[in-house]
């Protein structure tokens, strides 16, 4: 059986840069640490935070003076500016993201009504969201939009993990409604560069792989492009996971993982893989 | 047979309010009257005027003094301002148009690469790249831009009579290579409902006769909807040119007609099929 790693597979420099962050807080910084939610959408890079001491929180802990780490996904302005008043805050937002919520500001100052493509409730949507003025509306969709009343001058913008194809779909939609559109593509590119990664990968293999956090909207994303293109495929978070019976007769098996997966799980992944190769080579000798 | 005339054919506001100028130019005015080139894209049209007076130049005349008529496609803003200089100025620039020139003008203000989607060297492109800045480019289709080098920033603006479907993919392309892309959706809205109603009537029929000037964009536009339609079209500027053998086993005809073509030619298509449906009728009764 073949094992083929997808170009691009696993964090991103925003989240590498995130999570070293994380590290230097729990190393340097007296008192408690807490992330603001999980630092990225990854339980197993949280739970090793964990044990070093930082902790993750859903809400602005009450006591204040401790540190707090302002995850990859960002929040919204009001949220950054009650923490900066009542804690030590790093801000660990991606530059990619922080990069989406100024754009968001400045079509809604320009006095364009801004359409957000994206995952509703996914925190860099609501991160983003908060700058996004009056009338701002998410949609996860073309078609979502249909039902939505729009301005003439509208302003689009998208969560930096979304697929280009999603993006020009709504905004050809807004082209036909409004009379001005201006688009900020904020998809990060390296989001497109993986995601054209794992198309191509998944079209020369039998099987697909996909490593990442249940919880990771762009890990899920991977999954169903893999998919789309027809593939068998399992979403998986840790290498216990692998079935022995999803292997038999795949003689070629791809591996890609979301821009949070840890490079010591995409590298577990590959030694179970090898591991049941293995046993199930010992079995045919033995047989 | 039955005779099914499209919604919205013929006349769109921006050429009624160029013919009633320039009749009322041929009535009013001392001196010599000129349209700078042929005043809308119908020979018909042109030829009427002409017999009240009204001289289609190609260029601006070398004596001045005389009255001149912008036509509806309007004149990039150096050759307007050389007739200001030297003639009487009619603007007979279609309102429409004239928003494209303003747009695109305001697109490289702002540091846009203008994109203009339009037919090359068709005289409202020329007019409208007049405005559009260092480094504008015209392309007919997304195709094209392929080939073109493309800035991070990038306006698109579009010649008022083409099809929703290639102003989308243009900005599709655009929103794939650059960072913001702002659009001026400038297509007129007559053309749009007109085009669907042409679609819509070319379903219904078994013929579909097109009647406008072979010189005009938005009329060849309409054919090449009703082909690709998958319907039996034929282009015509005037009855004369309907021949008997178009209309055999044909139950029911469509006719749609450009902005540019006045409502005496359709009408006159319109008896030209009675006429004939008539003789058909008497060959019939005598065979």
């Amino acid at each position: 059986m073949e094992i083929l790693l997808a170009a691009n597979a696993g964090f991103c420099f925003g989240v590498k840069r995130a999570i070293n962050m994380a590290f230097e807080a729990a190393e340097n910084c007296e008192g408690e640490v807490y992330t603001l939610g999980p630092i990225i959408h990854n339980p197993q890079v949280v739970e090793k935070l964990g044990s070093e001491g930082v902790k993750s929180v859903n809400d602005l802990p009450s006591e204040g003076g401790a540190t707090l780490i302002v995850r990859t996904h960002g929040v919204p302005p009001a949220v950054m500016e009650e923490a900066q008043q009542r804690f030590n805050v790093i801000d660990a937002t991606c530059p990619f993201v922080k990069k989406a919520q100024e754009d968001a500001h400045q079509l809604a100052e320009e006095g364009y009504q801004v359409v957000l493509v994206g995952d509703k409730g996914h925190p860099e949507v609501t991160s983003i969201m908060g700058s996004a003025g009056k009338g701002a509306v998410v949609v996860e969709s073309a078609e979502e939009l249909k039902d939505i009343r729009l301005k003439k001058r509208i302003g689009v913008i998208v969560q930096t993990t979304q697929s280009f194809e999603n993006l020009a779909a709504v905004v050809t939609e807004c082209l036909a409604r409004g009379k001005v559109v201006k688009v900020f593509n904020t998809i990060c590119n390296s989001t497109t560069v993986r995601q054209e990664a794992t198309r191509e990968l998944a079209r020369k293999v039998d099987l697909m792989l996909v490593v990442g956090g249940r919880n990771s909207a762009n890990t899920t994303r991977l999954t169903t492009i893999c998919l789309d293109e027809g593939k068998t495929t399992y979403h998986i978070e840790v290498p216990e996971e692998i079935r022995e019976e999803w292997l038999e007769k795949v003689e070629k098996v791809g591996i890609t993982a979301g821009a949070s997966t840890p490079e010591w799980i995409i590298n577990g992944v590959v030694e179970k893989l090898k591991e049941l190769e293995k046993s199930r080579a010992t079995a045919l000798k033995n047989s």
